[in-house]
């Protein structure tokens, strides 16, 4: 009598460089109106969402899981639409992982875009990302997408499944320390946040 | 007076689709000669040594660390060059992840492979990956690379940092259970592999 163990089925995945993925497992759309205080620029915000609508699509994320467990991997493609609130980029929340020491791998497929990362003791880095360019995100840096191109940024990830996501700790520290905004002359550049106000410790 | 916590600097990576990492850590070149009594055909084998010699480049893997830990990940390149001996297209050794449970992505940028896995309670697989399409290989899948192309196989990898490889499982079962070989009409298929006796349990 031999005991048959179980394992998950490799995922075949197609990975199109427009964020869509066959054979993946879930995701999740996040819409303008979720997004409501995550930009600096209220008034800019309101008519933002005046204009798309609270349902206005904002950034899609697909992706493929296989089982839980500190061995296991989270695959997808999260694809951001372009624009500006205000002077600022379309940006994704951002998060640090809950588990702060599990890092992620980001690979551009498309568009222009800017991976922002912040640790909790006040470090900053802004990398541009294009197609061919990645960012592999060290555990306990608090890191968000910002698309500073025309077209949707899109990006492949791949993270422990057992990282999470500790969102609420940039909205309690007032946003990200810092902006990244239009430098005026087509380009972008990031200045200070000036309602950060410093953030609170990883909760783990 | 504070503490500033140490983390590693985010890698800001450029991926070449010909495998070359801008910005990586390290890796490793493996020469033909280190593949002797992985392909089964003895003959062939050292007649394809005799014309590219011992240190002929069969495969390079270029790649971007920070840290070691349960958290961390390792990312990169898989570059395998074309060819065949005797009816087997070129071939990684393949592994099991030494921590079994550790699933590993494998998202192709160039060239035409297959990604064989298998179990070591008897399943397997063999997928085809092109440019675009990746493999979710979960942890307990025992996976190697095949190049069923005429160009260089190359593909984007991320793993957990403390999965480490398991290489002898492969060996003291006499190698992968399934062969990848010509099918004689210019594409591939898989058969057995006479020399296979079943695989140990994994180490843990």
């Amino acid at each position: 009598m031999t005991l048959q163990q179980t394992v998950p089925e490799p995922g075949a995945l197609t990975i199109g460089t427009d964020g869509a993925i066959g054979g993946g497992t879930g995701g999740y759309d996040k819409r303008l109106g979720e997004l409501r205080g995550v930009y600096i620029d209220d008034g800019a915000f309101e008519a933002a969402v005046a204009q798309q609508g609270e349902d206005g699509l904002a950034y899609r994320v697909e992706e493929h899981r296989n089982v839980e467990g500190p061995g296991a991997l989270i695959v997808g493609t999260s694809t951001l639409l372009p624009g500006r609130v205000g002077e600022e980029f379309a940006l994704t929340r951002g998060h640090l992982h809950a588990k702060s020491d599990r890092a992620e791998l980001y690979y551009c497929l498309s568009g222009r875009g800017v991976m922002l990362l912040e640790t909790v003791s006040g470090q900053s880095r802004a990398i541009p990302m294009s197609p061919g360019e990645a960012v592999h995100v060290p555990g306990h840096w608090v890191h968000r997408s910002v698309n500073v191109g025309e077209e949707p940024f899109v990006s492949l990830f791949c993270y422990p499944a057992d990282a999470g996501q500790d969102y609420a700790l940039i909205a309690e520290a007032g946003g990200m320390a810092q902006l990244v905004v239009t430098d005026g002359d087509g380009g972008w550049t990031t200045r200070p946040n000036p309602r950060h106000v410093g953030y609170r410790s990883a909760t783990s």
